[in-house]
């Protein structure tokens, strides 16, 4: 099997978020101060306006994206400490008030392969920009690809989610 | 920035898929033949059961994972052809009789970072090998990533799509 594969930036993203998100303090559950500081960045992120400026070299590559209202940025979290990771189970969002569960069952930006996948609102399309809303990605993160987000394939009625994930979102809410 | 990155496996598809799929001959539009056999593809593929092997020294990566119905499956489609693409549009699907379409534009495999994104059921987990209904993969497809369908995150209810991709898949339904 091939061992290793090499992906190359097709653009960056323009993004007033300039930080990663906040981290709880403290080793056990997590105090109102948190709360507050994580609902104000995730009702921020929601609506923040980024751009996703695509090379110019790919000539035409985004022909027709305008006609969907939605799409998945993949991108690649440029300031994540990259070293090898010595643990495959983490509180998911630092909460240690949560048990630990797998990297897989979770969205953790560090993670064996870090392709962080964003689905977003395409607001706008100009030249090689992508004006999109709820963009998660820091200010000079490297895009790797762009899909389509198509209703009939990535809209899935019947998904269900265990009830600490829900939890992470109700707390923030 | 930083020009390539570099992707190592972390599992393998095994799959009853080991072949592509079929793709339209002729220049102009497609005949009942093919929509015969697209048809018979999809309705397979919706239903097949394929194993997601994640290697099993990432210990402890899958933990708590069988807690969500539905996953995505990130890989890399080990048998595509990968050399530079010498054009960014394509018809969709090989569909001549559909004018071309931005590779952005599109889920076509053959983009300049092959990343491939297929939402899943997730049927079982037994031991550090995931069961599946509904992957696209070709059996060897290498994986990249696993994550959580996360419904009030990917699940987006006021997306909309294009017309022709719901023709392309109204013709084979």
């Amino acid at each position: 099997m091939q061992e290793e594969m090499i992906l190359r930036a097709v653009g960056v993203v323009k993004s007033p978020i300039k930080e990663a998100i906040p981290v709880p303090e403290g080793e056990n559950g997590v105090g109102e101060s948190y709360r507050k500081r994580l609902r104000s960045y995730f009702k921020e992120v929601k609506e923040i306006i980024s751009w996703v400026e695509i090379f110019p070299e790919l000539e035409g590559i985004l022909e027709g994206i305008e006609e969907f209202s939605h799409i998945f940025v993949i991108y690649w979290p440029h300031l994540l400490q990259m070293g090898p990771i010595e643990e495959y189970m983490v509180h998911p969002m630092g909460r240690k008030d949560i048990p630990k569960k797998g990297i897989f069952a979770t969205l953790s930006p560090r993670r064996p392969n870090p392709i962080l996948i964003s689905p977003v609102r395409l607001v706008g399309v100009k030249g090689n920009s992508l004006k999109v809303q709820g963009l998660d990605a820091l200010d000079g993160s490297i895009v790797l690809d762009i899909k389509p987000y198509v209703p009939h394939y990535h809209r899935i009625s019947d998904s269900s989610s265990p009830r600490w994930i829900k939890e992470l979102r109700e707390d923030v809410e």
